[in-house]
């Protein structure tokens, strides 16, 4: 048997993960056979068997990646102190989302958003991957609960809501806009960041004393 | 044959979507099949048969009306003028859409996220569903940009923002809370109202000039 370096193997391990991700962003796990994947990857079963021991092992690897490159973007705003304003961290965390796995598109746009969608739409039927998902946003939400709660203690934001609510609904802003992307077609993160900053402006007449 | 009353007829309709929601919002609809249908409903194949050609047409009729309950949802609260603010407005939308299709519950919480999240699954990889939840999607935006144009010109908003960005912006706000009730469980909407005011009460610095 012929000597494989480690960066043949990484090589070959990565492109089957790249093309076994298109194929899922676009179809889907369940509409996605091993055939589908060894015809995308144009490779035998044997050498695809190699690295993944079937379609679940390869689902599990992918989400592996998809949650640690969401974590990276996550962690990597809120590290700064004082926190950029909220415009400004959902724009970079969107703009690091979208710009990871260079391999993942499709007539220009990225494929991520779609491959969200289908690891979303996996994990509502699947309680192993829920708890892991489940494990995920709780640590980004303790995350940006702490940038909320710098904004609050600035007097940037009225410190009468709960910081975690506030974290939530930025996650959401994040969450909402991938699965318009996925959805509807890429568009520019500006557009979110234009929309928050309009949010920001109104004054809250009802805020009181 | 015996004559049977369309309150009938109806009920029996409503009995079959019913079922086959619960289960595509629980299993996807990939994983679920006719069979499990029938079980579910506890009905043979030839009642079922009769008002439905099969699990596409289940699909289609069910995604019409996961669809109708949201534009309805959404048409409802900008039709009030002026528009009440951004957090009031998203909050109306979310009780809306959770109060609908009352039957959709286990262990207390709203099936209806679940449901929609498969949906969008669905979307991601029919371009027929794609192009029908588009003409939706930019019927509920025009709706938006028309309450937020209405908080611009009432000086309630910066109105250097595009009124469009804003709009795309509190959809991607209930999408996101939609997604987040989906993966993780109910929570109420005050959450999210309450992350919206915090968001509100932000003076923007880099406003200037």
């Amino acid at each position: 048997m012929a000597r494989v370096s480690q960066e043949h193997l990484d090589a070959r391990r990565r492109q089957i993960l790249d093309g076994a991700a298109r194929l899922f962003a676009r179809n889907g796990f369940h509409a996605t056979s091993m055939q589908d994947v060894l015809k995308e990857v144009d490779l035998s079963a044997g050498a695809v068997y190699r690295y993944f021991s079937g379609k679940d092992d390869l689902i599990a690897a992918i989400v592996k990646e998809v949650l640690g490159e969401i974590r990276a973007a996550f962690a990597d705003v809120t590290r700064q102190s004082p926190p950029p304003p909220p415009d400004l961290l959902v724009g970079l965390v969107l703009r690091r989302t979208l710009r990871v796995w260079a391999s993942l598109r499709a007539e220009g746009d990225s494929l991520f958003p779609r491959l969200i969608m289908q690891v979303w739409a996996e994990t509502v039927r699947n309680d192993e991957l829920a708890a892991i998902l489940t494990d995920v946003y709780v640590e980004l939400r303790e995350n940006w609960v702490l940038a909320v709660e710098a904004y609050q203690e600035a007097g940037m934001m009225r410190s009468d809501v709960p910081a975690e609510h506030v974290a939530r609904t930025m996650i959401a802003t994040v969450q909402g806009f991938i699965a318009q992307q996925a959805l509807f077609g890429g568009a520019p993160v500006e557009v979110l960041q234009d929309g928050l900053r309009g949010l920001m402006s109104m004054p809250d007449e009802r805020q009181g004393a």
